[in-house]
C-alpha cells in the first residue's frame, strides 16, 4: 500500500448523500482512498488521526462572507480582515469561503473592483477563498467583463441589491444584470428588500422620534422582504427563468413565494443564515444599546418565523445555509455599532447602526448541534453548509465532498459522543472565538459539539486540544470557480 | 495492496450526492475501496472491468414489484414468477427489489401471508429481494404481528388500498393501520384512488355500453386520485403526522396536494413510475384491444400531466421512482389481459382487464436516458431509483450506495458515450427483454443507454456483450430490512 | 291614493342591495308601494307604524331548522314542535323557515317522508315554512320521485350526510343523489364530516375513558370537516359541477377549500351558523355536564377560527347564515341532553349527547347587533339571513326582499338608535325566548337590538312592546318553492 | 294620486339585488314611487313610457373615463371632448361618469389641476359627471389639499400610476399618498404595471427592430401586471390595510393575487374593462397598422385569460366594470394613433402609439348582451356597471339604484325580447356611435340589445327610435361625491 500524508481512521463519515463509518487516506492535498472503517489504522502514513467514532464531515463552505469591504453604507468598518476572518473560519470548521469584491457606484469596472479585493486578501487567508462580484454599477463596461470574470478570473457569481442607497438597483438594471449573467451562465445573488419602502418607513419612525435599535426591525417588516422576493422571481422569469439565489431569507412569506416558484419548476435558489434560526427580534430589544449587537438585514423575526425557516431548511426550500458574516465592533464609536451614538442620539439611531453581525466561526457548531436535537439530519447539515454551496458556486467536486482522487482533503472531525470534550456541552463566549470582533450575538448559547480538528488540503489547521489554530496565514488559496452545477440543468 | 475479487476502473461514478471519476474495489461481496480514477487499473484482482469512462451507478432498487401474487382482483394471473421477474430485473440493472406478501381479506394473519410468499420466492430469485406486507385485513391479530414482522422478519413496510373491492380499507381501518404502524415505526404505502367513486363511474360507463380499454381512464379521472390523496394525508395528520408513502402518483392535482403537505413540514412521501413519465391515456386508445397493454391503475394521464410529474421528480416532490411491475400476458384469454374478452364482450370489458403492466427491466434504461435529454440530473436519477428507495425502506446503506466497507457491491456499469453499443441508440422490443410477459408497453421506444454489466454482491450477473444473463437463479437473497432512515427524523 | 292595510313610515329600509329611508305600503299580504320617506305618514291605511328612523328589513329566512324530527341518531327528542319553534322564530324576526322531512334508511320513498312531515307541521306554524327532503336512503324509488317533489310538492332541495350511522351515505351514493338532483336542478345540501373517522376517534377516546362533553370537539377535529368538504367538492365536480351547499361550516380549512372552488368558478355554496361566530370549544368545557349545552356538530372551534368565519362571511365565501336550530332540553334525562347520563356515566358520555342547539330566535338579533360593531354591514346582514336563503332555496322574490307588487309583506322593524328599548342593550336569557327548550347556549350574551315588530304577509305577528307574540298558530303557510335562482346560472 | 313627470310602466326592473316587474314613477328628477307592475299605467303623468316587458336598469355609472386630458404621455390628443364623450355615454345608457383631473409632475397643486379640468367640462356635458384627481406629483402641498378636495370639492378619489415616465410614482411616494388618503378616507386607484420593466423590455424589442403594434403586448407581459399588483397590495397592507382599487385588471395572475387578498379579508378592490372580456392580443396583430386600434394598457391578453376575467367578474373578485374610455383617432397623423408613423417607422412604432381605446358607449350593451348568453346574471351586470361604482365612489344612493325618494331618476330601458328592435341582433359599427372618434375596436361585433331610452334625472336624453340623442349639452351636472360606502367598513 502507498504511503499517505494523513489518514483519518475510525470516523463516521457524513456527506450530503451518505452516513457511514469508513477510513480516509490523504496524500498531496487530496483525498485518495476511502476504505473500510479501521482498515487504515495501521497504514503507512505521516500522521494518523483516530476519530474515535466521531463524525467526519467535508470542510464547511461559507459563501456569504463580508471581509474588509470598504464602507459603502455609512460609517461602519469591517472589524475583521481577511486574516482574522479566515482564522475564525477554520476554528469553526470552515475551510472555504467566498467573499465579496464590491464595485462602487462610481466605479465602471468589475475587474478593477476584483483586483482591489485581491490585494486585500492575497497572502492573508487561513482558508481557501473565492470571490463574488458585488455589482454596484451595472454599466455596459461592467457587464461586458462577465466573460473575462468567468473565464479568466474564476468568478462566476454576482450579488446585487434591491435596497441601500449606495447599491440599490432599479428593476430595469436588475434585468440587464440577469440578461448578461444568463448569457455567461453566471449566478446572480439578490438581496431582496424593498429599499424605497424601508427608507420611507425609517423616515416615519424618525419623525415619531423612534430611534432605538429595535426599530430597525420595525423599519423592515416581513412584507417588504416578501414583496421584493416576489419581484425578483418575476424578473427572473422574464429572463427565460434565469437562475437566481435569494440571499439571507428570513421571512416565511418570502419562503412560501420561493417554494411556489420551485414547485412550478423555476430555478429559484434560496439561502438562510443562523441568525434566522437562532435569533428573534426580541434580541434587538435589549437594555440600552445592547440590541444593536443583533442588528442585521433582514432583521431576525419572531419565534414562529424561526420555525418556518427550520421547516424550509428541512424540506429543501433553502439550498444553502451561510453565515452572512458581516462584523462590526460593538463598543467602538469610530467604526463600530456605536458610531451612531452622538450627542443628539445618546442611545443611538437605528438607521445608522452598521448592519451586520459576525458568525463565521459559530455557523457550523450551532447548526451541527441542532442535528442532535432532531431539527436537521446530519446529511442535510452537510448538504446545506458544504456540498450545496460548493455545487451552487462552482467549487464542486473540489470542495464540499469526500471523493477519492477528486476532492481536496478538506475535512472536519467532530468530537465523539461521550468524549470528554473540554467543556462540551459548551457555552459560546466571545473569548473563545478567533475573529477580531469584540462580541458575538450568540454569547451564552450552548452548543453540543465543536470541530476537534479542521483539515485543509491535507494539513491540520485547527487542533482544538492541541494548540488551537495551527494553520498559517497565507496557506489559504484563491480558488477559481466554475459555473454552478445547478445552472447546467436550466440552461 | 490487498487482492480483490473485482475492480472497476476508469468509470465515472454517480451516487445520489456525487458524480466523479474513481475506481472501485470489491471483495467478499462488499465495496472495499474507492480510489483515484485509474489507480486500481493494475490492482491485484480476480477480475478487472474497464468502464472505459462509462457511468457507474449503484445497483437499482425497485421497491414496487408484484410477482406471483395470487389473483385478488379478478381472473388475471401474474405472467412473471420470482424467477422470471428477477431475471428481468438484473438485465435492467436492478439488483434489489421489494415485492409484496399479500394478505387476503379472509386471512387474519400477516405472518402467515408472509410465509406463503417466502415459499414462492425462496431459491428462485436472480436479485436480492425484500417483502412488504400487503394488508387486506387489518384485524387485531394482524396488527399485533407488526412487532414480530419488524424485529424477526425484517419487514418494515405495509401497503394498503383505498380501492379494489378485495382490498379497500375504510378510513377508520386506515387509521387503525397507521396507528399500529406508527407504534412500530413501520412505513405505510397507500394506493390512493377513491374506490367507491370509480365503482360508480364504471357502472355509469357500462350502463352506457362503453367497454373499450380506453374507458379505464374515464372511470378513474384525476380528481379521484387527488381526492384520495388529500384524504390519506388528512388521515396521516390525525395520527400525529405518521409518515406515509403515496404510491404510483400520476396526477398533478395529487402532486400539488403532496407538495403542500411537504411544504408544511409533514412527512408525506411519494412515488411515481415510468408509466406516468412515458405513457399517456392516448396509449390506451389503440386499435381493437391493443390499448389494454397500457391499462394500469392509476391510468396514464395526458401530456401536460406528464410534464408536471417530471417537474415533481426534479423538485423533490417524489422521493422514489419505482416500476410497479405488475405483469399480465396480453394475448392470453385464460389469465392475461384478454380474459375479459368473451362472447358478450368481443372487444373486451375495461373493468375486467387485469390491471398492471410489466416494467422492471425498462425502468432504469428509460429514466437514465432521460438524463442525457436534460430531464433529470444523473445524481437525481440515482437518488430516486436507488438511494432513496434504499433509505426509505430500510435497506440503506447496505443497498443504494457505494460506501467502502459498508455497501454491498451492487453496481451497474453503463456504456460510455460514443462506444459502439451494439445497437444503441437502441429501440426497445419485447424480444430483448427477460421477463416472461408477451409484450412491453414501451415497444418501439428509443433509449440512449443500457446496463452493460450488472454486478450483484461482487458478482457479474448481467454482461450484455458477454452472455447476457450470467447470474443464477437462487443467488438472490432475501434481505431483512430495518426501519426507514426518514422515519427516524419524524418519530 | 288607494287605501292600504298597513303602512310603515319613517323607517330606514335595508335590503341586500340598498340602504335608504323610504316608506312601505302593504295591501293584501303584499308590499304594494315604496315611496319617499314620510310621504305615506298620512296615507289611508288600516294601520300605520312609525318606525321612528329604526331599520326595516325583510323578514328573516332561516333555511336550516330541525323541528319534531323522529329520533334518528339516538335517544334525544326535539324539544320544539312546529308550534313552539315557529313561535320562537317570529319573536326573533324570522318569517320563513325551511325544515326537514327526514327519510329513514328503511323508508324507500321520499314522498312518504314528506307526507309524514306535513302531518306534523300543518296548521301548527306561526311563520311560513318550506321543507327540504333529508335523504337517508337514496333508493331508485326515492330518486325517481324528485320530479314529483319539485313539480308537485314544491320541494327543491335535499340534505345528505357524510356522517351519522343512521344517515351516512357512501361516495357512490352521493354521486347518485347528485346526478339525479342535477337532472331536476335540485340543490343538494351536504353535511360534511368524515363519519368513519369520527367513529374511530370516538372509540379511541372512549377507550381512554374520556367521556366528558368537551371530548365531543376532540372527536371531530377540524381536518375531518375540511377533508369531507374537499371530498364533497370533488364529487360535485364529477357530476359536471352540479351545485351543492356545504351546510354549517365551522372550520377555516374547509372555508379555504370552498373559497378555492369558488375562485375557480365552481358553483359551491356554503352556510355558516351563529354557533361558529359566537361560541368556541371552550364553551363545551363548562363545569360538570354544562358543556353539553353547546354540543352540536360540527363543534364550535377556537377563537381564531371564529375570526376566519367572520372574514368568510364578509368576503362572500358564505352565501347564507342559518341557525341550524336543533333543540334538545338540557335538564331532561328522558329525551334531552342528559339522556346520556347513566349509572355508568355519571357525568355523561359525549358520544350519546343529542347533537344540536336551539337558536332560531337569537340568530337575527345577535348578527344584526354585530353590524353596529362593524363586523358585518347591514346589507350583508340582510343578504345572508334573508335574501340569499330565499334566492338559494327558490323562495325569492316572494320572500327575502321588499319589492312592490311582488314580495310578501314580511318585514322586521328594529328599534331606532337612542330609543328607550325596554332594556336594550339587553342581555339574552332563556326566559325571554319563545321556544320550548329549557336553555339557550347564548345565555348572558348582550345584544344591541331586537325586532320591535315582525310582520308576516302584512300582519303584525310580533309586537315586542305591545303583547309580544300576537300572531297565531296556523297563520303560517307551507310555501312551495321553485328552483334556486343561482342554479339557473350553472345549468 | 299625485301627478308625476314620468312613469315607466310594465318594465322588468333590475337592481344589484333584485329582478322583478314593477312600475316606476318620477317627479322632480327623482324616483318617487315603486308600485306593482302595470299599476301606474294610467297614472297622472306628463309622460308614460311602456317598457313592454323590457328590462329597466339604473343608469350606467362609468368611473374610468379619460376626456380632453392634456397630452402627458406623448403626442396623442384625446379625440373626444367632454361634449362628445358624454354624448356617446348617454347613447350607451350611461348617465354618470367620473373623469380625471390630471395633475402634471410640474404642478404642485391638486386644486389647481381640478380647477383646470372644471373649465373643460363645465357646461359641456350630456350626462352627470364627477372627477378623480390624477396625482402626478404627490408634493406636501398636494397631499395637504385632500381635506379641501373632499369637503369642499366633492372629490374623494385619486388615481396614481406605477408606470409611465410622466406619472410613475416610486413605492415611497405611493406610501405617502396612501397614508394621506387613509387619513381622509379617500380611495386610491392604482394603475399597476411595472414601469421600469416595461421600459427595459421596450428597449430590448426596439433593439431587435420589433416595432409593430403587436409588440405592445410583448413589452407588457402579464407578469409585469401581476408583480405590480402584488406590490400595490403589499403597500396597502403597510398603511394599515388602507383600501385601494386596482384599475383595469387584465391578467389572471393579478386576479388571483387580488383574490387572495380578499380571501384574507383585506380591502382590495378591483376593476376590469370590456377590452379584457372581448379583445385578445390577436386583435393587436392586424394587417399593417390596424392592430394599433386595440392598443391600450394593459394590453388585451389571450383567450384563456379572458375566461379567467369572466370568472372573476362572476365570483365577485372584480367590484366594478368600467370602460377606461381613452380615445384617439386612428387615421390621424397629428394627434391620433398614426402619430407614431414617420419616415423612419413606416408601419409605426409601438412605444409611441397613443395608449387607449374608446368604449364609453359600447360598455353597457356589450356586457348586457352577455347576460343572455349566461356569462353574467343581470343583477351582477347592474351591480358591476352601476351600483358598485356608485357605492365605491361615493355617488350612492343618489346614483346606481332605484330607491323611492332617494335615487336620481337615472334609468335605462332596454328592448323587450322579441321586439322588432331596429336591427337587433345588431352589429356594432362606428357609424352608429356618438363619440368623435374615427373607429371602434369592437367594429363588427354583435350585440343582442341596446338602450332604447336613457333617462337622466327624469328627462329622456336618449330615444333610440325617436330621435336618438334628445338630451342637451350642459344638462349634465357636476356631482360632488361622498366617501366610498365600502371605506366605512374598513376605517
Ligand atoms: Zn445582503
Ligand atoms: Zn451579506
Ligand atoms: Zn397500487
Ligand atoms: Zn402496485
Ligand atoms: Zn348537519
Ligand atoms: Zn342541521
Ligand atoms: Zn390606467
Ligand atoms: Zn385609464
Amino acid at each position: 500500500m502507498d504511503s499517505f500524508d494523513l489518514v483519518i481512521t475510525n470516523g463516521i463519515c457524513v456527506t450530503a448523500g451518505d452516513i457511514a463509518p469508513y477510513d480516509i487516506a490523504i496524500k498531496d492535498e487530496k483525498i485518495v482512498l476511502l476504505a473500510p472503517s479501521g482498515s487504515l489504522a495501521d497504514a503507512n502514513a505521516t500522521r494518523i488521526i483516530d476519530a474515535e467514532r466521531g463524525y467526519v464531515t467535508p470542510g464547511g463552505v461559507d459563501c456569504h462572507v463580508h471581509l474588509q469591504e470598504p464602507a459603502m453604507f455609512g460609517k461602519g468598518t469591517s472589524s475583521d480582515t481577511y486574516e482574522t476572518g479566515t482564522r475564525s473560519a477554520i476554528a469553526g470548521g470552515c475551510t472555504t469561503i467566498v467573499g465579496f469584491a464590491p464595485q462602487q457606484k462610481t466605479e465602471p469596472s468589475l475587474l478593477a473592483a476584483l483586483a482591489a479585493t485581491h490585494l486585500r486578501a492575497r497572502g492573508n487567508s487561513y482558508c481557501d477563498y473565492g470571490l463574488h462580484l458585488l455589482v454596484g454599477n451595472p454599466s455596459p463596461q461592467a457587464l461586458s467583463e462577465l466573460a473575462a470574470l468567468r473565464d479568466t478570473e474564476g468568478v462566476t457569481s454576482l450579488k446585487i441589491y434591491m435596497t441601500y442607497a449606495a447599491l440599490q438597483l432599479r428593476d430595469d438594471q436588475i434585468l440587464s444584470v440577469l440578461l448578461a449573467a444568463r448569457g455567461h451562465r453566471i449566478l446572480t445573488m439578490i438581496h431582496a428588500e424593498n429599499g424605497d419602502v424601508l427608507t420611507w418607513l425609517t423616515s416615519q419612525l424618525e419623525a415619531a422620534s423612534l430611534f432605538a435599535p429595535k426599530y430597525h426591525a420595525t423599519s423592515r417588516p416581513p412584507i417588504l422582504e416578501a414583496e421584493a422576493t416576489n419581484r425578483a422571481i418575476a424578473l427572473s422569469s422574464l429572463i427565460a427563468n434565469t437562475p437566481i439565489l435569494l440571499v439571507h431569507v428570513s421571512d416565511p412569506g418570502a419562503t412560501l413565494r420561493i417554494r411556489a416558484a420551485q414547485t412550478a419548476g423555476q430555478p429559484i435558489f434560496a439561502e438562510t443564515c443562523p441568525q434566522y434560526l437562532f435569533l428573534t427580534r426580541d434580541d434587538m430589544d435589549g437594555p440600552g444599546f445592547e440590541g444593536a449587537k443583533c442588528v442585521c438585514s433582514p432583521p431576525p423575526r419572531d419565534k414562529e418565523s424561526q420555525e418556518a425557516i427550520w421547516t424550509g431548511l428541512r424540506n429543501g426550500t433553502f439550498t444553502i445555509l451561510s453565515s452572512d458574516h458581516c462584523p462590526f465592533d460593538y463598543d467602538d464609536g469610530e467604526s463600530g455599532k456605536k458610531t451612531c451614538i452622538t450627542e443628539d442620539f445618546p442611545v443611538g439611531r437605528f438607521k445608522e447602526i452598521p448592519n451586520g453581525i459576525p458568525g463565521i466561526e459559530t455557523r457550523l457548531p450551532m447548526v451541527f448541534s441542532s442535528s442532535s436535537e432532531g431539527r436537521l439530519s446530519l446529511t442535510k447539515f452537510v448538504e446545506v453548509t458544504s456540498t450545496n454551496p460548493a455545487k451552487l458556486y462552482g467549487l464542486y467536486p473540489k470542495k464540499g465532498s469526500l471523493i477519492a482522487g477528486v476532492s481536496d482533503a478538506d475535512v472536519v472531525i467532530w468530537y465523539p459522543e461521550g468524549k470528554d470534550r473540554k467543556g462540551l456541552d459548551m457555552t459560546i463566549t466571545n473569548g473563545m472565538l478567533h475573529h477580531a470582533t469584540d462580541y458575538t450575538p450568540f454569547e451564552g448559547r450552548k452548543v453540543g459539539n465543536w470541530p476537534r480538528w479542521t483539515v485543509l488540503r491535507g494539513r491540520v489547521v485547527w487542533d482544538r486540544d492541541g494548540g488551537g489554530v495551527v494553520g498559517e496565514k497565507g496557506y489559504g488559496e484563491f480558488v477559481k470557480r466554475g459555473i454552478t452545477s445547478y445552472m447546467l440543468e436550466f440552461s
